[in-house]
């Protein structure tokens, strides 16, 4: 009988699940707003409707599971959100047993980042290899890490730490501690405080910024050559480090692709021996804002047994 | 029956071989000069030399095979050695078969680097742990990870070149093409280039620099406090990248651990909320130069059929 597993994607403002088939076709899907301001117990209790709305909607088939993306540092062993900046109430809390208890079905946790990055490997631009990493410009920048088909973890569950990647080793401050942080040198907000310190304007967003690129400003688009180094010094770190054949990039920021890509492969290419000597590739990655969703839904698939 | 292999360090002006356990005992070894100046054919036939008269004085125990730490890139399924600044003579030179066909035995090659990380795991430092990063400090930086209990290839064999990450982005020029990698400001020709630069004198070693050091001169402290710094952030991208468990240092460089470490510690935790937040151990690695022999000879035991 084919098995079919639930995928959550957690986010801040938005809830998402998808019914996914073992052979990553998406059967059914839902969304719904997190209800952030209703707390702990009704954000829990909303992913357990979703989950068992869209099971009791499958028939015929096994239910193997369900995945879902948290934004956020995972304790995968034992199922707790360390630290979650969107929803702070998950704070240590043992999210998994809270899920499982309510739905009687077996729940594995996974970063968001890194569910994105398992997603794009099962099913997107990485579905051919078995080693890439992605990262995902928003607000801040994510990584995954998938190292022989599987997420990268590391001993505490906290690698792919790759926003934190020191580019610019006196440049802007970061909230992590740090000083010069590839994402706040390469994020959308960090296109918007250059756009601010170009005097391009006080109040633009990343997309304004691009549309002012696509009209020939040429201080904007500085914006973008700026980005596209501090990205490209990142990306030659990690070609070096880990000799990957795929690099994805993912989020509204590659709407610029234009702008910022010519400095960030310049960058790169002067940095890493590697990336001039053999044939790695930096991509779009393809799935968009559904990369966690098929990330999520893997999970059940990917572990026989909880983890 | 036990099972013992024969372990090869080649270097650029020592070979040494040893027979080793399944438990990592070395069993007998011996050292001879890499002859460099009888070309190829004189380096591949002090190779089979060793291992013969090794095994020949083996008995009663099942001969595993024979692995071999080769300074430079090495393709491993091809047994090809890519490109070895040392042994030039060796560059896309299928190095494995030839010594195979003489010896009429199994023999697997690694890059030196990883090999001396993978002997750390097997019998040193890392005992404890499945993953680590090893940094051989000497003339340049080399770089293992381990993970998984396994070498880090990537796709091409080139994964681990840490000593080419960009520490300084406006820095010293490499050879490698690249600016302010973390060899040109962390290694001991760094310190020699920086005594150099402070007018501690034109041609001294980084022993000197070290002594100097001891005996109070505060400009020969500065330069291992920037050497510190260097390392600490190349650590921090390798910290915030993999949190592994375990960052190991190895080569002449270590004697000057308590002019170097402060500084290369407090960048470290500056940059890394993961080090800072997580039971992340900076140590000296313990082999020595014994690191290569121990991992050569693990290859054998590690790799059931060949890679």
């Amino acid at each position: 009988m084919a098995a079919y597993s639930i995928g959550v994607d957690l986010g801040g403002t938005n809830l998402r699940a998808a019914v996914i088939s073992e052979n990553g076709e998406i059967l059914d899907k839902l969304s719904a707003e997190t209800d952030v301001a209703g707390g702990r117990e009704a954000v829990i209790a909303g992913i357990v409707k979703s989950i068992i709305s869209l099971r009791d909607r499958q028939s015929g088939a096994n239910f193997a599971g369900v995945g879902i993306g948290v934004p956020g540092f995972i304790v995968l062993e034992k199922g707790l959100v360390l630290n979650s900046n969107n929803l702070p109430f998950l704070n240590n809390f043992p999210l998994r047993d809270a899920i499982e208890k309510d739905l009687g079905a077996q729940v594995i946790l996974e970063n968001d980042a890194n569910a994105a990055a398992l997603g794009e490997k099962w099913m997107g631009a990485g579905k051919e290899v078995d080693d890439l990493v992605l990262l995902t410009l928003g607000t801040g920048i994510g990584g995954g890490i998938i190292s022989g088909g599987r997420v990268l973890h590391g001993f505490m569950g906290m690698a792919g730490e790759l926003g934190h990647l020191t580019v610019v080793p006196n440049g802007n401050p970061c909230g992590c501690g740090n000083i010069g942080c590839m994402e706040k040198h390469a994020s959308a907000t960090a296109i918007e405080s250059m756009a601010k310190l170009m005097s391009l304007g006080d109040n633009l967003t990343s997309l304004d910024v691009y549309n002012l690129a696509k009209g020939g400003e040429e201080r904007a688009k500085r914006c973008f050559e700026a980005m596209g180094s501090a990205l490209g010094i990142g990306l030659a770190m990690l070609v070096n480090t880990f000799n990957f054949p795929l690099y994805l990039l993912s989020g509204g920021a590659l709407a610029a692709w234009e702008f910022f890509a010519p400095a960030m492969l310049a960058e790169l290419n002067k940095r890493s021996y590697t990336f001039q000597n053999t044939p790695t590739r930096v991509e779009k990655a393809i799935l968009g804002n559904q990369a966690g969703l098929y990330g999520a839904g893997y999970l059940p698939f990917l572990y026989t047994t909880k983890k």
